[in-house]
């Protein structure tokens, strides 16, 4: 099966034909397709299949068993009206770079598996990264089971609906002892790929960032009849905060985004009790990253402070700066220029993913295929066809270098 | 009953234990709680109960078909989360005002009736005055039909499955035609009378007000690796924008807000696609207003502009100025003023009732009780009871001297 026609396959699995974008959310019926499509891909190449504790699906070519298993894969879940290419092309370029493997008759010394990282994107039950998470002991079975959708379907009820066993979730080191090098193929998801002119790039390092939710609570009041000055309206103090997060992601070459609010009692004619803001921002660095949320909370306390609002400010989640494994990076360097004596380039990223997670207990690199427009999380997120090919024979030949006798 | 019983009895039904506010919507079954109990009052007291074609509640005293009958009442649902007196402090009022007129033994040359217009606030179909409206011929059945709530379950399906036929609803010139006034009490939704230290007042007009959605539409992309310079953020176009609301209204001495918001897809880690948000302003005349508008309206233009946003502005729903007729005002301000020889307060008011949408059909007029904090639509409203029984007196004596012998 080429990647053309596994591409179609995937394409039309819960895309919404209202948005064009996916709502491939765990557990959820499009994701089970998915699932399905991932299994009959490993038993049509005749491919080992099985599904961890955690519900990651793995596909082995070679005895697991081996020990210093080559590992590569991505995620099949999306963002809310997310984009066909963040996580799928990374499982779809998995199963060609095999097949790519095949056709060249190379000689392997190592098991190779291609991986589905369940939850990935944490957009069900807001935790990112769940299944890598799990695996790597990074979330517990107690928190994992805490876990509550919006509907208030816990993750334990959802996966056994879906007819896992929640009970079984938790850390896998055994499984991670297995994997000599897990090589993660992605989307760009910016566009410095498309400046240099390159169709791949190998990852250096995650951005640290984290997620702080700003919950500004004034007092509910008739938007009709209450003077100005009576009022306690946190949407101000919200406002002022979002054109601050600009200002100091600007002066420190940062990001920080206000995209997600929940108001109370969200009333047209209602003065807001409550604005919940959730403020995502990251950095190249730890400091710069420090410097721009604290000049955000300082400013939001004076706009709150001047309006007689009540804010509180608390850290979601965090997580630090991912260094990938420079002998690994290197190694990965080496083989793709090779052929070409072409420096592949190296590259930062501001997204989290499941390579981030594992890279803290196994050696663990990333590929980038060029996204021209730099579009992601959205229905318009693109990477044209020889891209992504490129991509597969990029990745071929990685998994080649590190696998072959 | 007395009117401390009455209140007793309401104040349970459709208040939620987790904000102390009440979610008494249209045809839901907090609603039909407040209903059943209003047919309690009317029947106990041996009043004619009937309830009309669009489903609003009447209680008579006397013969309805002798004509010139004096009605007061208000409504009995409720915003999100709003308070125990907006609404049901004019109909308890209305009918503790009755037992007073039966206790003076009062001669009455005039019918009266007690009402609960239906659906009010509008925080279920998004349309205030949905009862009040269709008896006056200001929403045809059609447009009524088709009103829908945020389940998607429509106006003419709720009230089927409240027991009530939703193809009877419309114009109803013959009931208006019975009436020669209609007073609502109810309670004052600013701090006027506080501050003039007075514990009930007459209205004089309601502001022309109005609903603005604003749409501004982006480019959803991922909030951890699109460059700055590379965003299409709607949200800062917002922000900027609930920012100019507020200038423009102090700068008119009018209000303006921003109560309700919706992002699309309003995930954490997503620059928004769309971030739509809902104008309410009002101010004391219609040139005031426009000016107010039309410089929000100019100022987010500009900033969409800036930053590469589609605006849209729909005006969804505007009412004109309503100035109550004068010959009842007065006649109101000296019956009140009768005993004491002290002029009762005259109020304008930013808030929309049924008494406005009467008022271009019948004599109508209005009480405001005090509200010692202003605070309007939220679990904090209040009055104390002392001038919620002065209001029941100011009622009765209206009503004895607008229908006695």
């Amino acid at each position: 099966m080429t990647f053309h026609s596994m591409w179609a396959e995937l394409v039309p699995i819960g895309r919404s034909s209202a948005s064009g974008g996916y709502r491939r959310y765990a557990w959820t019926p499009a994701d089970l397709d998915c699932r399905a499509w991932f299994k009959e891909q490993a038993e049509s190449r005749g491919l080992a299949y099985e599904v961890d504790r955690n519900g990651n699906q793995w596909a082995w070519l070679g005895d697991p068993d081996a020990g210093d298993a080559v590992v590569t894969g991505s995620h099949l879940d999306s963002v809310p009206d997310g984009g066909a290419f963040d996580g799928p092309l990374g499982v779809v370029s998995s199963f060609a770079a095999l097949d790519e493997l095949r056709a060249r008759g190379t000689d392997l010394a190592k098991p190779l598996a291609v991986v589905n990282f369940g939850d990935e994107e944490g957009a069900r039950f807001g935790l990112a990264c769940v299944g890598s998470r799990l695996t790597a002991g990074q979330l517990t079975r107690e928190q994992a089971h805490r876990l509550t959708d919006g509907e208030g379907v816990t993750l334990a009820r959802a996966m056994e609906a879906a007819g896992y066993d929640p009970d079984t979730v938790g850390p896998d080191p055994e499984r991670l002892a297995r994997i000599g090098a897990f090589v993660e193929l992605h989307v760009e998801q910016g566009r410095a790929l498309d400046l240099t002119g390159d169709r791949v790039g190998i990852a250096s390092a995650i951005w640290p960032h984290g997620r702080w939710r700003f919950d500004f609570r004034g007092e509910a009041n008739h938007a009709g009849t209450t003077r100005l000055t009576d009022r306690h309206d946190p949407m101000l103090s919200y406002a002022e905060t979002v054109l601050a997060a600009r200002r100091e992601a600007e002066l420190a070459g940062a990001v920080a985004t206000f995209g997600k609010i929940a108001v109370e009692p969200n009333g047209v004619n209602a003065i807001p009790s409550l604005v919940r803001g959730w403020l995502d921002s990251r950095a190249e660095d730890q400091g710069r990253l420090d410097a721009v949320v604290a000049g955000i909370e300082k400013a939001a306390g004076e706009y709150a402070a001047a309006h007689g609002i009540a804010l509180d400010v608390v850290r979601e989640s965090f997580t630090p700066v991912v260094e990938f494994d420079h002998a690994l990076r290197d190694e990965l360097a080496r083989i793709l220029g090779k052929d070409t004596g072409i420096t592949v380039p190296v590259l930062g990223t501001g997204a989290g993913h499941d390579a981030g997670i594992l890279s803290g207990r196994i050696p663990t690199a990333m590929l980038f295929v060029r996204n021209p427009t730099g579009v992601s999380h959205s229905p318009a997120e693109f990477a044209a066809e020889d891209d992504c090919v490129a991509g597969v024979l990029a990745l071929a030949d990685v998994l080649e270098g590190l696998a072959r006798r």
